[in-house]
């Protein structure tokens, strides 16, 4: 029921998912049965062999406290799901719902990963040449030097794992290559990642390195993750109006702007989360999770349910608790 | 004698300054003094008269230790005119020497203004309409509420006398607008800002504000606007990448392309530091330092020492000063 236009978005989404050629692939839909019943009715009669749909009757609104909806709707879209996966009746969940309340609500049912302090979810950032991961961007404000060795681990089981990148270069992001630039949390960060075997740390980088794609897994702590990861979004609004500015200044004629705006269309593409997806994992705690951006299309959701169930088959969670707790 | 092109292209801006309609600008031009009396004598033989050449015959090196220099080099091209501050033989300090250097040796030379906790450098970030002022961009690491406050005071002395905008937005850089959102430091800075009298605070903008000229003064700690400015930078190399990459997807002609590039070049221009004259105010110090940027040419040089001379005309340093003491 999560997302802006559930079920309906949802639905479609799942339909085509079951198209996929895994034939092992099934879709547990979970919200108001009535409801889903009556969309699935209306898209497909009879609906389809591999999607079940399960009664959660109650509803967990965007503007809920995250904490009070996990204790009082124990019967919502998001509990019944996260109850089937600690049963082992499902492998993977996606919703499109309120963050929060889905982190909240899957520590609550599933707990963190062993040794695992923080789960975090990481995002795609663009470069030049493709996209890296970046880690933190919001789930933990205030991070602490462990938590940033621990993103760095996670980051580099997800690129392995979902990527396919052998050995991913980790990189810490801050204000300079020595180990002693940066402030206090990140120098301290800096020497858990050097002496951490199994992570391809390369170091420092700076801001201006990201979108050149300096490394595969950037970490930094959440609050700075996410002034990066706003910032960078908004190049996607900002952009096409500086050329419609810069064009007024270069007198150009319309149709070299019409077709300049196309061109920038293509660009700013890079910086939309739809581009990649449009979902992340939720890293680090004792199940497969994954969150699904509220405004995702169809295609985009169909991909997430992909990613979703890619990402338990190749079994993310182990690969997680290898790197953080196994370390050599 | 610091900057790429040192003393070439200071005594060139120096000339060009020298003919600004200002009646009472006079340039004093620190060095060694017999190679800034040759390279005067091949720009303009027999000099200028508004120019005076003044022995400083110490060199400091872009890679020396900050604070070994200011002890060991007390001749040197920066702190020579640093006395004449001091002794108000001169009005304001432009160099584009070592940032870290001319930090220390002002401090150490001028102190703070009363009642400063850290003097802070902001710089210009573009938008999609106008500049905006971002500080601290990296003086202070670790900074405390306090400091955040400061520079959102110093940041309105600077904008209303230098900007001529008479109430300057200022707003604190975080991850939401409600006063709950961010990292401990910037809770506890917007609580600060809340109460500040005479500060036109209008709360938090996140990172995707910032290119959409949400505020005039954006209030941030060193680390992250450090990695927010950088950031930004790297959007004026990366972009041109991107938009060959799309122009080849999209099967563009080459002369199309090519009007494309200029067009790019004009709205990465506005990622360029140099744009907005290549230099900042050491804000906070006991006097009017100006850092210009070392690869500054000789335009935005001329530029920056009528801003430096401006600057000192309009009194920011009481400004500062009155804002941070006597907020009432």
């Amino acid at each position: 029921m999560g997302g802006d236009d559930a079920p309906g978005v949802v639905i479609a989404a799942a339909l085509r998912a079951a198209e996929a050629p895994d034939r092992d692939l099934q879709l547990l839909l979970f919200g108001p049965l009535q409801t889903l019943e009556g969309e699935m009715e209306r898209q497909r009669s009879g609906g389809h062999p591999r999607i079940v749909l399960i009664d959660a009757p109650q509803v967990i609104g965007m503007g809920e406290s995250p904490v009070a909806a996990v204790r009082a709707k124990p019967r919502s879209s998001m509990h019944v799901p996260l109850t089937y996966l600690r049963k082992g009746r499902a492998d993977a969940f996606l919703s499109a719902g309120n963050t929060g309340a889905l982190t909240a609500a899957s520590l609550f049912m599933l707990g963190r990963l062993p040794g695992v302090a923080r789960p975090s979810i990481p995002t795609y950032f663009p470069s030049t040449d493709g996209v890296c991961l970046l880690l933190d961007v919001g789930s933990n404000m205030d991070g602490r030097p462990e938590h940033l060795l621990q993103y760095g681990q996670m980051g580099t089981a997800y690129a392995q794992c979902l990527l396919d990148v052998a050995s991913p270069r980790v990189a810490l992001l801050s204000v300079g290559e020595e180990p002693s630039k940066g402030n206090e949390l990140v120098r301290a960060a800096y020497r858990l990642l050097t002496k951490a075997p199994n992570l391809n740390f390369i170091g420092n980088i700076e801001g201006r390195d990201i979108l050149h794609h300096a490394a595969d897994v950037v970490v930094c702590d959440g609050f700075v993750g996410n002034v990066v990861l706003k910032l960078g979004e908004s190049v996607m609004t900002a952009l096409p109006v500086m050329v419609r500015q810069e064009a007024a200044v270069q007198n150009l004629e319309p149709d070299i702007i019409a077709r300049f705006m196309t061109l920038m269309r293509g660009v700013a593409r890079r910086f939309d989360p739809a581009t990649y997806g449009g979902c992340a994992p939720l890293l680090g705690v004792n199940g497969t999770v994954f969150v699904a951006h509220g405004s995702t299309g169809t295609h985009a959701y169909e991909r997430a349910l992909l990613m979703a169930a890619r990402s338990a088959s190749a079994n993310l969670t182990r690969a997680i608790q290898q790197l953080v707790n196994n370390p050599e």
